[in-house]
């Protein structure tokens, strides 16, 4: 199978340039089964129904969210109903919506997908480590089992979620990383088949301060007081994605490469 | 001028992919001027006069650390005689060593090197956009001034480090991220010429946690009581740097390009 | 001279209580100068002008801040004008309002006040131990000098609030902490002759989690999702402050105790 | 039934200060339950096998430990042994040692004991108020059940502590916190019945930063560079603890109050 995760959508630049771009990326990709990381597609800040809609309208299997999940209120209810949007699985015991699910792929193919948040600078949730294992150690990739599982690691950290790759290698087709809101230029195979990138990087537009406009986004570490409210910057986004080919017996990566296009960044496709 | 950075510098993985091919990377790339981070090149924490030494005959111009200055105690009298090295430059008035200097480049050029680092999810130290501000303030690239101003921003949040890059655009050949231990695959020229990447990456094992051992990295975070030692992984490291080519008379960026080279990440030279 | 500190006041149920027993506690203590903090006054979040000009009236001397200075923006244009009103003094150069002042106390005395706050688990500003130490270099306690100095330390950790009252012994009459909410009982006299409570506590309804409502305040805990806003609880409000009496020719402490009076604690006089 | 909790022991002042008072408490306040926070004991940092021996000899029936529970490698294999020392419930799956006991108290009373950590501010354990709550809902104080429970809540913010208080009220006899080294003076009987103190306050010398010697922790807040390794303060100790009387059958305070005794602080007796 063929496997594509774009990074958070940051505002209006990144959902115009995935909206912009997803047919030529079906044409010349192919992939199977799409993931986007949302938690900031609504002007940088949560995401809403609607944009969940408009994402699955364009072929989008899954939505991650992240610690954002819930700045758009809307969006609560709708987490139990649509099991198609993820928020971190980690969350305590009764916290609405789902962490993981598993969704019918091409040609009777079985998908899952999993999202886990770090704890390192972030807000303490249940142990992700803890959580992932007991969902890895259920899950089986190959005969009887699913045909891929994608981890979405929403954290701030590098060392946790190159821990939680570790974690994961060879029982996931893919782990990667979110939040940072930069793609990091490490995508590699691990030891043991899993497909690993830190940071997908964000889907939105590179003159800014991780989406965001510049000058609002400096002057809060400048000055220390409440200063413009956040916004998202609006030129032209990138698109940042990662893309992996899966053994069909096995679950495993084939093959994983970055996805770049469109704005300030260097263009990168797979040559494959 | 043509200006190399070398990232966080990983035990003996890493200064072994660094002396293996630097007559490599002088051959195809003729570096003009090259910095190091040297905080990790002791056994993971910290550096020595030895090893500081061995980079100089190497053809470093100038080593910058970061938090792991101070982890090896040999270093501390060896900072205040030593120029080439640098410590952040926001840490109180009166501690050991220098934040910046200028240094003799070819053809009786000047570069200045300064590193600031962050606060968000480290120690607080002083301001480092008011300590970069100020350096930057009296520094002037192009006639009667310095040819080239290299900075290298270590801290923990993209966020901060991006806010420091576009502080110092139009004024600086290059803001260079340290610190995280991947690189990051948003190498630009900003909007007013200086060349920006959030972070160069280690040179180091990937097969590891931020060129750790995997094994005992995972368990500080499974366990949360005290295990083994963190120690440097072992295999075959990748050189991760930032290659700059800069306008004569500005100082600015013309090209940037990162340089990957060795171990397990995709090779990447700059076409130029 | 005979000080009094009144701690941070959250909401009506803490202004109710100051204003309530303010009469009494003249009467019963002569106060000759009087320091309330009030950052939380204002529905728990920041203080008003209004608000200032009560307790004013009421006979309070100055008001210090703390992290909370910036939540009612209308307060922001007063702080320039009033100079009875603090903010911390190490915010970066250029915020508005002032971290530290002389005032005119009865019969030609002169008391200094001056606010710092903490960086351990808070927001990093400003070094504060940097930012006292210049202050208290210039001021001098005695002839020639002013009559007291009472330093807020406006912090989080009890080791960040410790340090910064023994780098101030002898050269400050009092060192109370604000912003924990909850009183502590260490208050004594240094080696050196400066008075010192780690935390006033705050003036406001001890049935509740730092002075606001139980249930919305345990929900963030055990949630991690958005609840109902925070609000002050609405109980009787239990007044906390610290007394000290100053050797008139050296500003130190002669005597130092605190005062609890009203709501859920025990009640608390000093017996001088 | 009347209990008594000290707070964390640091170091040799700590240790003397209850050896040395430890008879004319017994013989003025006659506790059934003895309860010492013991994880500063050995030079401030953790504690062995001798010195919970010498704590048992003395009367100690439980010792309670925190954060630095790990700090001396001898106690890891003495904890799953010795069921009265017990480190905080919520770390880990696996950990060694226990979180809660149910241990004998005199005339065949029963009395349960449980340490939670909290995370704010401090490593990110498991949810200490999922973890206290699934305590508390299989323990009964009164008929059938025990006669008594105590929490220790070490944690870092007040907030955090008083949401345990409040979460325990009506199912606890107390909860008491510990790890900021300060008595607090907020010692009260929430509306359900429970005794609460935020922080029993170290068992230490109070001429010290949080018992520690004075220099070397301003150094570490003042030059940001590693100084000499921080040491316990050798000062006479301030004893520092919590009393309280229960009701024989609902195992509800009836009366709770501050101890402190020795060393700087103004000594405190409960009058009953
Ligand atoms: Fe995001
Ligand atoms: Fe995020
Ligand atoms: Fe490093
Ligand atoms: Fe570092
Ligand atoms: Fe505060
Ligand atoms: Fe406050
Ligand atoms: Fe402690
Ligand atoms: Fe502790």
């Amino acid at each position: 199978m063929r496997l594509l995760y774009m990074g958070d959508v940051v505002g209006r630049s990144g959902r115009d340039v995935i909206a912009g771009r997803m047919a030529e990326i079906k044409n010349r990709l192919s992939p199977d089964f799409i993931v986007v990381n949302g938690e900031n597609a609504a002007h940088g800040f949560g995401i809403t129904p609607k944009i969940c809609e408009d994402f699955f309208a364009m072929g989008v299997d899954v939505v991650t969210l992240g610690n954002h999940t819930w700045d758009q209120r809307e969006i609560i209810p709708y987490l139990d109903g649509e099991a198609r949007v993820l928020r971190p699985l980690n969350y305590p015991a009764g916290t609405p919506g789902h962490g993981t699910g598993i969704y019918a792929g091409p040609r009777g193919r079985k998908v899952m997908v999993v999202q886990v948040m770090g704890r390192l600078f972030m807000d303490p949730l249940d142990d992700p480590f803890a959580a992932l294992e007991a969902v890895l150690a259920k899950a089986r990739m190959g005969a009887g089992g699913v045909d891929a599982i994608i981890v979405d690691v929403h954290a701030e950290a590098s060392s946790e979620k190159m821990a939680l790759g570790h974690l994961s290698d060879g029982r996931a087709s893919l782990v990667v990383g979110s939040h940072s809101h930069v793609p990091t230029a490490d995508c590699q195979i691990l030891a043991k088949g899993t497909a690993y990138q830190t940071d997908a990087g964000m889907c939105g537009d590179y003159d800014s301060v991780i989406g965001m406009k510049k000058d609002a986004a400096i002057f809060k570490f400048v000055r220390k007081i409440p200063g413009e409210r956040l916004s998202p910057a609006e030129g032209p986004g990138t698109l940042c994605a990662v893309m992996v080919e899966t053994d069909d017996r096995s679950g495993l990566a084939l093959r994983a490469a970055p996805l770049r296009l469109g704005g300030r960044l260097a263009e990168c496709w797979p040559d494959w």
